[in-house]
């Protein structure tokens, strides 16, 4: 049985490390968007990348949701002293994973041999890949203008309204990410938010049609739970798009890709008008715990759908 | 009384201490290589000129020659668990400069934007002026081929026995160095390896052509004492290129460039035989009133010539 996860950040890397716990490396592919990655005092970043790498190695920061565990700061702190940019913080050993991967593309590598060089040294045995190894930078028109991710995201604390999420044309799915879905039994979306993280890998071609006319079954995991995202801006930009929050706008927004739907008992009864194949289940992952019954959870009820 | 001082790292760097002490910081501008500047880890490196910053700055390494004091190395550690490359040491505080300097790269600033900021948050007061914001790489031919010259330099120890240096053609110097020039009342040559430091400097146009037709004096300061370099590969180079490893080898490769000569009491009688004005006296900069007293002798001897 091969597995497949669409993640993004925090939220995905969540449910990523529950399936990693439950399966045997070889059976799971994690296939991650770079809509956010930026090129930030020279060094390519790549966040969601890093984030599911750093939760699976066991080595992210479980307060910020971004970062390593014990991290210290010396050398951001002196950048912001000689008068370089402090807004997006990066730690002394964060900064080792940006020099390495910097490293690895100067040296003719792409994206993709640059995950796999660090989960190797990080101990990461599954598959995490980029969804292309060519830059696919997500746009955010806001009441402020047309701004690059990361600068509405981090630096204005996504507070600009959001007008429209602007996904580049044109951009390629790397050969691996081709292959992965190719071979998947199960694909599933992980509860990241739709617009800003899975849609920019749905965006890279030939993703969207890969789910669309995937044989096995393909199954989304709400980021939404009682009308609020468990953290970041999916919320919050679904009402300033003009979309109610409700299960039902996700389930819409995934029509035609989906073939089953996971979302919280707190919205219990909220999609039976609906006849998609549905599981209600507890989708806040607090614990370890939470995301290995997740996890497990979320398997068993895509594979009632093959 | 305009003063400029050619330079590249170590012994530059000393020489540009003892004049910064004696000087006004406006009178005093220092011209440094950057032959020897490479991208390493994604980041443009500029050793010469850190060096003369860090020395300027009173924040130098003095035991290594390179590199700041006080420093850690917590990023390069990881990176080098990460699979990165270990033989170039790049401490956290360095590493701020080189970030703040790639930050400003990025958006469009040049060399000697980069290297203004920089000097302004250290608290450097003259002007430090990369010798040109173009690249202009050093090529060390060898007897194991041609090499990027941090190559032979840092990761061979500059151990490969040397055959021919080999600069770019069509380097251009920047507005800046070209200003400092023309109003120059004296250009000194630092005590700096004249094949590897000096000749990167010379051989961007038009610096060497300023040399030759300055209406002030040109005094150069030899790194060699007693058929040794102070520090460095000036001494081995020369005997591998075929060339005495003596004073008069260092007043010829100037030839037609210098008004006078600098030397060490240690070679007195050296130059006896040639007519070039000479000043011979203590030339080994160990203690800051070493590099003070040195400064001040070659100020007074300059202002001989004019």
């Amino acid at each position: 049985m091969n597995i497949v996860l669409l993640a993004g950040g925090v939220g995905g890397a969540k449910l990523a490390q529950g399936l990693a716990a439950l399966l045997p490396p070889e059976q799971l592919t994690i296939i991650v968007n770079t809509g956010d990655d930026f090129t930030h005092l020279g060094l390519p970043i790549s966040p969601d990348l890093d984030t599911v790498m750093y939760t699976l190695a066991g080595i992210a920061n479980r307060e910020t949701g971004w970062g390593r565990a014990d991290e210290s700061w010396r050398t951001i702190s002196e950048v912001t002293r000689l008068g370089g940019p402090d807004w997006f913080r990066l730690g002394d050993l964060d900064l080792a994973t940006h020099l390495t991967r910097a490293h690895v593309l100067q040296n003719g590598g792409h994206l993709t041999q640059a995950t796999q060089q660090l989960c190797q040294h990080f101990g990461v045995r599954c598959p995490i890949l980029p969804m292309s190894n060519q830059p696919a930078s997500t746009l955010v028109e806001t009441e402020e203008g047309v701004l690059p991710f990361q600068t509405w995201f981090v630096q204005k604390r996504w507070q600009p309204a959001v007008k429209r999420i602007i996904l580049p044309e044109n951009a390629q799915a790397s050969r691996s990410v081709i292959l992965a879905l190719q071979k998947a039994d199960l694909i599933l979306i992980a509860p990241s938010n739709p617009y800003v993280s899975i849609n920019p890998i749905l965006n890279v071609y030939p993703v969207r049609e890969s789910l669309a006319d995937a044989p096995g079954a393909v199954v989304a995991v709400t980021p939404i739970i009682a009308g609020e995202a468990v953290k970041g801006p999916a919320a919050k930009m679904m009402a300033e798009m003009g979309i109610p929050v409700t299960q039902e706008s996700i389930v819409l927004f995934y029509e035609g890709l989906i073939d089953g739907f996971v979302f919280d008992e707190r919205d219990q009864g909220a999609l039976d008008h609906l006849d998609i194949p549905q599981l209600c289940t507890q989708t806040w992952m607090q614990t370890d715990e939470d995301r290995r019954r997740l996890a497990q959870e979320v398997l068993t009820f895509a594979q009632s759908l093959l």
